[in-house]
């Protein structure tokens, strides 16, 4: 339970809490860099020289100081190192190329046949991937890893994908032996909404933020969570189900067993079936004519597109989903209170204003400690390539963030 | 937002994993110990022979090694040191007096008015505490501290009540300054929540689990978690207020702002409520007739007990109460992914054994991820004295259990 430390790792996390810093601020000295971290100031300049001496860390400009000779600006070079990323989602393939800052050089999307067997779509994820870096003239050797992001349920510690919900002939896909196989690089696997997270961490609205949330909206809805800098993940793997959090008692059965789950209200699904069955009872709407030949054609972007339009069966039926999102936010704010709340994946494209105006209204009155703190409310930046951005930063998380559970777990592996 | 760490501060914290092993642990020995903490057989060696000549630890008989000689079994010695704990409740005050292994060895409440100020109190629980203390013939010099546990919110760097809602006069209460006044020991002031949940870490059922939480049933209703073996307070420190999860969007509205919060379905406050309403409708109770005279008298544990006596009209009101808290239950386990759920506090008195029923029914059926990982549940055995217990534990917590954040924060005081 309780796990010993010693010196050895020491230096090691000193090292990532140095680096882990300078990526944060957007510039910073090394004696902010020791003001910040605690850390001595020889031991920050130590840790500089080396990061400097490795390519990883540049000097840019100075800013004066008050004492007398400007202070250096330190920050990440960005070609120091480089990651690929893929998302495997139910309906396409998405594989980007970021540099060390998390910055997107190249990407593409691959939409796929639901009857592909896992192994040669992975293969086929691997080839795209290959093609990116060759055209991108990026040798093998300052190729970091490859993240892989698969809906959950997700066996991290061995690679393997566990018959998510959605996906059904992804049952125990031994996803990292797969795809080390045919990529050539070490392969980190995570589940959507954990990699999105991490991504926001290394390079969107989660820079520098202690505590935060992450709710994903992508064809299912599922969640994350940073806690005091670490990402918590639960005892099996499977926390930040937000998606399945009741906010309607007597609302649509979902499969998870509950009844009125956030996800079962407002997933793309969701949202086209409610739709569908306005449409169905013949109410007045733009959609009814553009789809008057087969109704059940009616998409989830269709119906962004005419509620933002202003089309009163799509706007209510998104208005109503905006209200789930609210509730569940308020439910996040009161359990968690966390610094913020981000919501991303490709479910709110379109739609991102009228979800982050009503979640901002229902946390600003409605969580118990909202006078002592009120919880903020983002939308990811990244969005559809938020998971396939984030499966890249799994890499540099894993690489170069500070962990704790690193720190006390040095000698962890060679107990038994 | 990174911190680094530093040398001097491992050995405290190896010190406090050792201490804190064999706590959790019913008897264990040194290679038992190096095993499970992945230190050296040697630090072991060094720290127990340290614990053992400050009388922390004893050697209390061996067992068999498979080697040769035979291992002696390290316990912690319950006389080395002892902890006060006060919990201020809005309608009593309790004190009790616990060993090192958080064992009670004295208690007791005492009715206050709630037109009491809240300096006279604090005097009054200060001098309870010294009369244990002097009945157990306990020098000041062994006793570690004391703990107060108060309705949130509080302030915990300032040992501030800050305004908790059922607390009228309790606005900014500086209790730790005034408590250690009157006292004369250190204090350390947390919610009761987190007191209690602190408590079952120490001596109850989260005794070696690195990932629980608690849901504290009191006047109000609180929660708490121990996340990754560090108890989490979210970044204003109001973490785990489950109470206010909604769980009938459409119930009674909660002074929080929202409606149909579990405390507002169900706290003691909310079951009598609802079972008056039943009488005044005429239907058929032994509690109409004990109560005819003046029905507004009923109180929860006359309905708590009548419930289990079987009565249609009281356990109907319990019966709903308990699908409540299961709803909320299974959304903890679907956000936290925790090992253990806890329900405690004296709202829970006589009931028990129906909500942890209805909670453990809810959870195997319910959650996403329950055939990965089905979250327990288990009664507090602190019964009323919970909080208070938790409040000494408070002390034994803060001296002993080794924390990641103190690790990491060698050098943060002194660091502006």
């Amino acid at each position: 339970m309780f796990s010993g430390t010693n010196l050895p790792k020491i230096g090691g996390y000193n090292y990532n809490v140095v680096l882990s810093s300078i990526q944060a601020a957007d510039g910073i000295s090394r004696v902010e860099l020791a003001k910040q971290t605690g850390l001595t100031a020889q031991t920050v300049s130590v840790i500089v020289r080396r990061l400097i001496e490795q390519g990883i860390v540049q000097e840019s400009g100075s800013s004066p100081s008050a004492g007398g000779k400007p202070r250096k600006t330190l920050r990440i070079n960005p070609t120091a190192a480089y990651a690929v990323g893929i998302h495997f989602d139910p309906i396409e393939v998405s594989v980007v190329v970021v540099d060390m800052t998390g910055h997107k050089l190249a990407h593409s999307r691959h939409a796929i046949s639901p009857r592909l067997e896992p192994e040669a779509l992975i293969s086929e994820a691997a080839e795209f991937a290959h093609k990116h870096l060759a055209e991108l003239d990026i040798a093998d050797d300052r190729v970091l890893g490859v993240g892989a992001a698969c809906p959950g349920p997700i066996d991290q510690s061995q690679g393997l994908v566990i018959s998510p919900p959605r996906h059904d002939c992804w049952t125990e896909v031994p996803i990292k032996r797969l795809l080390e196989r045919d990529i050539g690089f070490s392969v980190i696997v995570d589940n959507d909404a954990n990699a999105a997270a991490i991504g926001e961490r290394w390079s969107g609205h989660g820079r520098g933020i202690s505590d935060f949330a992450f709710l994903y909206m992508g064809t299912g809805i599922g969640g994350a969570m940073f806690l005091s800098n670490n990402i918590y993940r639960g005892v099996s793997l499977n926390a930040g189900e937000f998606g399945h959090i009741v906010v309607e008692p007597n609302g649509t059965p979902c499969y998870c067993g509950n009844r009125g789950c956030l996800e079962a209200m407002c997933s793309p699904g969701a949202i086209s079936r409610d739709v569908r069955a306005e449409l169905a009872m013949g109410r007045a709407s733009t959609l009814a004519k553009l789809y008057h030949k087969d109704p059940e054609l009616v998409d989830h972007t269709a119906i962004c597109l005419a509620a933002v339009d202003g089309d009163a069966v799509a706007r209510r039926v998104i208005d109503r989903a905006a209200e789930y999102l609210a509730d569940c936010a308020v439910t996040i704010a009161n359990a968690l209170d966390v610094e913020l709340l981000v919501i991303g994946g490709k479910g709110v494209t379109h739609v991102a204003d009228i979800y982050k105006e009503k979640v901002t209204e229902f946390l600003m009155s409605r969580p118990l400690a909202r006078k002592t703190h009120t919880l903020q409310v983002a939308i990811s930046d990244m969005a559809n390539d938020g998971a396939a951005l984030g499966a890249a930063s799994l890499v540099l998380h894993a690489a170069y963030a500070p962990s704790t559970a690193d720190l006390i777990s040095v000698f962890r592996s060679h107990s038994d």
